[in-house]
This record gives C-alpha cells, sequence and structure tokens, in this order.
C-alpha cells in the first residue's frame, strides 16, 4: 500500500520534500572494477572483449562470431508472429514521422552592420547503441533510439547486446533491422562500452554511446565521457498522474501499475482532489494486483515508493508536480488544457482520460527515453538532436573588421591577451 | 618552433595519428577530495562553505558577506573606463541578439490519424554560472554564458566567482550586470559547486551549472552531474588554420599565437599548400613571440603542442580537418565557401581573410563556449538550447486509442509487461 498525503494537513509540505528526497537507486561502487576493464580492452582490444564476454556471459567467441551475422537476422524474421512484427512496423514509422519534425534547420544571415553568421547543423558520423539483455532487453528501446538516430543522418549505428549464454532475443534483432542498426556486437558490460569509445580490431570506435544498461554499464559511460559523448543515465521510471473524481478507478489503477511493475525501484504517484476516488483507486491497484504476472515486482514499487496525494483543487497540484518533475506525466480530466499551460518541468505529457502512458511507450510516435529522478527540470527527453552537432560560423570583411576590431582589441586587452589584441590590430595597421 | 609534417612523407599517417592523441591535459586526481568537500558543504551548508573559503582563499566571510552587493557593483562600475565598457556592451548586445535567433519553437500538430504530438520548450529555473578567479576569470566568458541563459528565459542566473585574499576583477562585476546576473557569490572551487548543487542556508540551489574551472571545479562538477545538470567539460583552447601562399604570414602568425597565449597546454596548427608560406609563418611566429607580454606562455604552447601541415592541394585538409574536429577552424582563403562545405566537425569557423577567431572570442555575436580536444565530432559549442528543455505532449481520443491501442498491446505482450497491456486493454473493453 503507497503512501496516503494530504496537502491540508499541518506536517504536508515536510512529508512532500521527504517524497522528494527519496533516493530509489541503490548506487553500487562498481567505478574501480570498470576503470580496470576499460584500460584492458583499451590496451588489448578484442581479445580483453573476447576474454570478459567468456567469463561474464559464459560464451566463447572469436572476432569473427562478435558481429552478429545475416543468416541470424533471418531465423530471428522467421521466429517472429506476424502480429508483433506489425506492430514493430506500426511503432517504426510513427517514431520515425514524429522526429523528423525534430530536425533543426540552418541559419545563415548576414546582419546590419554586414557582419555574417551561422549555424549549420551536422550529424554524428558514428553512434552505439547500448542494449542490455534478459529481461530488459526491449525491442521498443531499439526503436526509440535507433531511429532518431538515423533520422539524424548518423552514417553509422552500432549496436551492441550482452547475450548471456548466447541467447539473443529475436524481437531485439528484428527491431534492429527495422529501425536501420548497421552493425551489431553481441557483447555487453563495460567491456563493450570501451570496445565502443576506443575501438577494437574489429569494431571501430563511434563517437556518442546512448542507451539504458545496468550499474557497470553506466558507470562506464561516465568514464569515457569526454572521450565519446554520452546521453543521460536513466534512472528507474516514474509516473505522476493527475486526476479528477469522473475517472474510472480501474484505469487509472491500470496506468499506476504499468510504471510498477517496471522495476521495484520505479515509482507511481497519483494528485486527486477527491478522497472518495483515491480511496477506490488504492482498492482497485489491490486487486489488480492480484492478477498481475509481475505482480511481486509492481507491489514491492507500490509499497515502497507509491504514493497518493490528496489537493483540494488540482489546479494545486502544479507547483507540486513542477517539484516532482516526472519523467512522464499523466492529466486525466475533462479539459486539460489549462492544466497543460501550467507544466514546466516533466519529461513528456498524456493529455486526457484516453492517454495511457503506454501508448507513448510504444506507439505513439513521441519518444520514450526521459529524464527520470527529477532530471525534466534541466534535460530533455531523446530526440533527434542528441544525434547532430552545430557549427557556428563566422565573416567579417574588411569592412566590418574596421567596426568591430577596436571594440575586440579593448576587451582583449582588458583581459591582458596581447595576442589577441595584435591579431585583429595586425589586419587594421593599427 | 612547432613540428612539421608533410602528408606526401611515408610516415605521415602516423604522426598525424600521434598528433590527433597528443594528450595535452594532466589529469590531476582530484576526485577523493571533491568528493569529501561535497559532503561538507552538504551537510554543513554555508558554515562550510565559510570555512573553506577562509582555507582556500584566505578569505573570512560570513553569511551576509557572501553575496556580492550594490555597493560593490556600484564601486566597479566606476573603476571601470569608458572604452572597455562600451565595448562590453557592444559585445552583449551581439550576443543577445545572435542568440535570439536559437530560441526553440513550440510544436504541436494532429497526425493524420487524429493524434495530437507536439513538442514544448521552458526554461530551466535556475541556472549556475562558474566564474574562475586570477588571471583566467575573463569578463567576455560572463557574457557567453550569462546572456545565452538570460535569452533562454532563467529566472535565476546565479554566479560564483572565487575571491582569493579579496580580490575581485571589477570587469568581471560589470559584466555580470551587464549580462542581468541575478546574484553572484564571492566563493569558489568544489564548495562553489557544492552550494550550487545541493544549495546552503544563503545560496539556494540550481538545476544545471555551467562555465570553466581548474580540475576540482571539474571534478566536482562530474560529480554533482545528475542533481543537477552540467555543460561540457572544457579542454585546452585550440585552433586550425587552413590557409594559402596567399596570406600575410604575419596575420596568420598573430592568429596561432592568439591561441598560444591562452595556456602552455593550447595547441595552434596550420595547413597550407605552400611550403614558402609555411616557412615564413613559423619565422613570424618567432619574431612575435619576441614583443608577447605572454609569450613565454604562448612559445611554450607552440613548441609543444604547434604544428604545420603540409598538402598538396587544401581540398585534401579536409579529412584531416573533421579528424582533428577543432574548437576553432580559421579557412583564409580568397575564394573560403567550397572549403566551407566540407566541414563537419568544427566547433566554430570563421570565414576568409578578414575574419581573425578573435573577433568570435569577443564581439561577433556567436558563442566563444565551444567544445575542445575534438568533442565537436560529438557536441556542440554553448547556445540557448542549453538553458531549456522540452517536454512532449501526447493526445489520443478513443478512437486514436482504438486505432493505435491494439499494436501498444501487441507490443507490451511481446515484452512481458502485462500491465502496460492492460492500462491499454482496459480502455478498449479488452
Amino acid at each position: 500500500m503507497a503512501i496516503r498525503l494530504n496537502a491540508a494537513d499541518p506536517d504536508f509540505e515536510a512529508r512532500f520534500v521527504a517524497l522528494l528526497a527519496t533516493k530509489r537507486e541503490v548506487s553500487e561502487d562498481v567505478d574501480s572494477a570498470v576503470r580496470a576493464i576499460l584500460a584492458d580492452v583499451r590496451a588489448r582490444g578484442d581479445a580483453a572483449v573476447l576474454d570478459y564476454t567468456k567469463r561474464f556471459d559464459r560464451l566463447e567467441l572469436t572476432p569473427a562470431t562478435l558481429r552478429v551475422g545475416e543468416a541470424e537476422f533471418e531465423a530471428a524474421d522467421k521466429a517472429v508472429d506476424e502480429r508483433t512484427r506489425a506492430a514493430l512496423i506500426l511503432a517504426r514509422d510513427r517514431i520515425r514521422s514524429h522526429h523528423e519534425r525534430q530536425k533543426p534547420v540552418d541559419d545563415r544571415y548576414v546582419d546590419a552592420l554586414g557582419v555574417e553568421l551561422g549555424a549549420r547543423w551536422t550529424a554524428i558520423e558514428a553512434v552505439g547503441l547500448y542494449v542490455p539483455g534478459g529481461t530488459a532487453s526491449y525491442p521498443s528501446s531499439v526503436l526509440m533510439n535507433a531511429v532518431p538516430a538515423k533520422v539524424a543522418g548518423v552514417d553509422r549505428v552500432v549496436m551492441v547486446v550482452p547475450t548471456p549464454d548466447g541467447v539473443i532475443n529475436p524481437l531485439v534483432l528484428v527491431a534492429a533491422r527495422l529501425a536501420g542498426v548497421d552493425e551489431l556486437y553481441r557483447v555487453g558490460g563495460a567491456q563493450a562500452i570501451a570496445a565502443l569509445a576506443y575501438g577494437t580490431e574489429t569494431i571501430k570506435p563511434v563517437y556518442k554511446i546512448v542507451g539504458p544498461g545496468n550499474a557497470y554499464v553506466a558507470a562506464a559511460k561516465r568514464q569515457v565521457f569526454g572521450t565519446v559523448g554520452i546521453d543521460m543515465i536513466a534512472g528507474p521510471s516514474e509516473v505522476l498522474i493527475l486526476a479528477d473524481g469522473d475517472n474510472d478507478p480501474d484505469w487509472i489503477a491500470a496506468d499506476l501499475l504499468a510504471q510498477a511493475e517496471h522495476d521495484t525501484a520505479a515509482q507511481s504517484i497519483l494528485i486527486t482532489d477527491d478522497a472518495a476516488f483515491a480511496t477506490a483507486v488504492e482498492a482497485a491497484v489491490e486487486r489488480q494486483l492480484k492478477t498481475l504476472p509481475r505482480g511481486e515486482t509492481a507491489a514491492a514499487s507500490w509499497r515502497d515508493y507509491g504514493a497518493v496525494i490528496l489537493v483540494d483543487d488540482l489546479a494545486n497540484a502544479l507547483p507540486l508536480a513542477n517539484r516532482l518533475a516526472p519523467e512522464h506525466l499523466e492529466i486525466a480530466v475533462a479539459d486539460p488544457e489549462p492544466l497543460l499551460a501550467g507544466v514546466r518541468n516533466a519529461g513528456a505529457i498524456f493529455v486526457g482520460r484516453s492517454t495511457p502512458e503506454v501508448i507513448g511507450d510504444y506507439v505513439g510516435g513521441s519518444n520514450h527515453v526521459l529524464p527520470t529522478a527529477r532530471s525534466a527540470r534541466f534535460s530533455s527527453g531523446l530526440s533527434v538532436l542528441d544525434f547532430v552537432k552545430r557549427t557556428s560560423i563566422l565573416r567579417t570583411g574588411p569592412e566590418q573588421l574596421r567596426a568591430l576590431g577596436p571594440a575586440a582589441i579593448a576587451l582583449a586587452e582588458a583581459e591582458g591577451l596581447g595576442a589577441h589584441a595584435r591579431s585583429v590590430a595586425i589586419r587594421l595597421n593599427l
């Protein structure tokens, strides 16, 4: 049973602050183990990657079998049923259409002085995509990471996935092919991150690494940051639902549990202005938990991190929502636009009673890689922008240099940078 | 004297790879010292900040004197001469105009199925700006960091600067005021980063921290990443100049030295197709070094990291430039557009013989905070985008849910997520 808070209670602020401060992740200290693996792969290349794969995944590979080959893609293709394949294709197409709109536009213009300024966007040449193995090996995540990279124009999208005991999820292979992944290697953990960052004889290096992973993968990404770019380090998933009393309690309970089933560290929060509705949702959650395949996980998440918050008016939920800065925010009311307008911090917003967050996980078209752990206060979900970079362009002719040069010289001198001043002055015969 | 490479030499590729791999930064291991400071400030707040300021900056402060007050801003204002102030205002106005064009535009649309999708951009509420003390305390950097934050709409721009022995650069105060900085605290080092990230009694926390700093500041930024957002970790500055033989060797030498004077670890590289010109530039560098106030620094940088590369045709400089991915790239030829079109990896490009990079440092209008150490392969210079975040918006009505729901259910089932499937199915009476 989740905790229940009431905004009218005198101790509400203290309890809400405690909720905000809840640490849901156990941070394992794996830094030194990871450092050793990175150094080893950097020094020994393929040989080290193969050694670690044998040790951690119980799998004997050779440089020739590191890469997943055409025959395996074909076998995977045959193993996937038509209904699932059609769903993957629908998802891929919708993600692609939506992300096409995110492509940034170059800008080049001449200002009033005659100075030419510009910004030119180019795709990153090579990107690595980490996909976890085992039960967290989601084909939808392959699409959500790889499709925006290809839309951006990345030349080489290189995917890595651990295959413990040689087992690989055929859906992941099919999704990789549908998304346009260019190379796929069966290697995981810190050794995979090292191979992507530094390159080996078989795996050419990439310039940026994205995708979720366990503590080792996260630590490895942090450590190679600088050598390559990385995306955000994702934490456990979370949802905040703002709902009035006119919702079906079973619908809202189902949405809370859809987050909770991800992980015992996931977090589901309901804010409502209707105490009877809150009680009905709590009862529906308990009822539904009994028939969920992942009921044990969901129950633990709901018990340890779930919360139901009562407010007198849903408008007063907005400041709380903005402080929580949830990864996912559902607004389940008849007229959601006024509440929507007041949200400043959220990864993604699902508007109205008929938009369960799960639609966004798969087929809405928007990205499901979103900022967790309150980081929507300062960061955004994955998009095409994560796979491009901007080069600024500046051009002054002799006339513009005469106009701007003296100010540049003044500032260079004020900063004590004589060669800076000279580089301008010499062109102006000063 | 810088090294000289010739692309026609048989050992060129090996020597160029060595140049690419040159490590210019000594990485000090300050992680554990920084970890202790962060924990202490987190636990003791102001008291810890004051203790470290006393120890490292030899400055006794109280919570009341931590913040720079109105009287000090006014005194600084009086201390700055009119020429420098006018130059700062020109720079501020040009940076502002250019960055106004970077503000991203919201997108909201309805697709063919009737699904409503959108992206809404909002400013980060509070941002911290670190400014180094001493000789690296540049007013131009205050403008380059703070102006884009205010253009983005950040409510609170909080600046911190160490003031060893109480000395503060009046130009930095004037620049802060001109840029619209909201709060300024005289504290530096890891303790300042901790105060910004966790907050103290006096300094309210921010959500993102930007700005350059020494090894302690960089390590502290890495460690608080996640709690807050951070910008890139900047390395030593660098320039690559592509120049034909028709340039004045003294102009190009001055540009090479403008980078070199920053830091003994800075790097200046010239690529030309004219051996006699290369020799003339080398001679001009040696000549100019003799009369530079920061000649010793510039000489060390040029000797240790400078390079002159001969190619048979400047078009063949492009693949080398893209591998170097320089922070700054000058294209000093009569018709620069064809070369410009071939550049994929660079932080900023300065086009034509009359655009010394220094114009971009101060008054061009584009940002001078740019990716170093080859990171232009995967990242961009500072812009308004660094101070905003995107929330995605999705809305399906009952009809769209009927159209998309079955595919979502199929994927949820394929991923073994029963509560995900139920959250959609329950709304479709499935």
